[in-house]
């Protein structure tokens, strides 16, 4: 008979509790937490393992889905759930999956780098951008959110298991500049990005919401660009800047 | 001596929380609620009228923007004013404003029709990269989530000030039809949007994150294009794909 997880003090339950609040804890194990069925359908599609799943109303629908999943499996009460989760209203499931891992091509050719991006909706956006349109890697500096922590990848939906996410100090910057064009995508000043020639191996940065490109991106060598904008709004927020970057590059290369 | 409203059962309050809630009242009155500084430094710099503002703490730069306006103001009970608020933490300012009023352009010549947007937060989206891409005006059919909803309102950060909105029923859209060639934005079938002509008179469709364009438009003559997308992620969002689209027509219009 199956038991069901009533208590918050629960070992299991104080488990999942701490890698959905603590990115120490994250780190430490190499997992993170997704929430709802259409990610676990999504880390089942793209071979990702599932180490455990928590579980209080599943549709038969996500059942089926997690059928052939050979993981530890618990129940848990619905109010403690909701609890635990980081949604409002939990789905019904949580999931505990590894940092998924990637062979990273040889050679680099269309990337981007995520330069203190605070705001984990604008991340998730990018990240799930980022996959539709064929980027082969996402880097971020020290300063950004942490990919894994669960806004992000709510927002994402999925794209964790689609593309290399990778943080790069300065070391990894200047190894980027050599092997790709730096590309700074800036609010006032730069080429229009129709201009930018995004067809040779290319890095676009986008710099934070609040205050742009930070000093370290800003000392190495990079072309900037802006996304010309005829109307008066003053700018796009990140998401969208990088959105409409991804776009031009893919259709530049579409030629 | 100044009074502070401190009763939900003040008529004054009743008032700014019936027009937050319900979309009767707004219509009624033709007027909607605006939260924040920001806000209302965009409806002061656009020459829009404020009716009356209800205000908790406003910070000394909200103070001296405020300062100029003749209208009512009426000092709230931080508690209260975050009660009647529709953001979780109030920014200390509600303003009532008149819905904007705009000459439309003789002739239309880059619109874009919003079918059965139901998501705020896409539908207030799109109208900013709307007013960054200069679109003359946004139409948006009966089933769309209603544009001076709070959270419409909230996500489009002063567009509202900026660009006219018009809901447009099956007449309407004819005579768009009939001004302008309409582009169905699809998730499948049309043509790469980048072989479109969007320097010609058009309109831009976009529709509904879950069901896609309505039946009505469907049976209005129009061309059909796509964002292709060589990755592997479903599809962009509705806000992702109209931002993209009005980026795309912006750079066609620039040569």
């Amino acid at each position: 008979m199956k038991i069901m997880l009533t208590s918050i003090q629960n070992p299991k339950i104080q488990w999942v509790r701490s890698l959905l609040t603590q990115k120490k804890e994250r780190y430490q194990e190499k997992v993170f937490v997704c929430e709802g069925v259409r990610l676990a359908e999504e880390a089942i599609r793209q071979r990702n393992p599932i180490l455990a799943l928590f579980s209080s109303s599943i549709s038969e629908h996500g059942k089926a889905i997690l059928s052939s999943c050979t993981c530890e499996k618990l129940e848990v009460d619905p109010t403690l759930l909701d609890r635990v989760s980081d949604t409002i209203t939990s789905q019904g499931l949580l999931l505990v999956v590894p940092f998924p891992e990637f062979a990273m091509p040889e050679k680099l050719n269309f990337c981007m780098l995520l330069d203190e991006i605070q705001d984990p909706g604008n991340f998730g956006t990018i990240l799930r951008a980022a996959v539709a349109f064929g980027l082969q890697s996402i880097f971020y500096t020290p300063g950004s959110v942490d990919p894994y922590s669960p806004k992000v990848v709510r927002s994402a939906m999925g794209a964790h298991f689609q593309i290399p996410i990778q943080e790069a100090n300065a070391k990894k910057i200047k190894e980027l500049s050599q092997s790709t064009q730096l590309f700074l995508a800036e609010a006032q000043n730069g080429i229009p990005c129709w201009e930018a020639d995004f067809q040779q191996p290319i890095t676009i940065i986008i710099g934070s919401e609040a205050f742009g490109a930070s000093q370290t991106i800003r000392q190495i060598p990079h072309q900037s660009l802006l996304i010309p904008m005829p109307g008066s709004m003053e700018s796009l927020n990140a998401a969208m800047s990088a959105n409409i970057l991804l776009y031009e590059a893919a259709r530049q290369r579409a030629r």
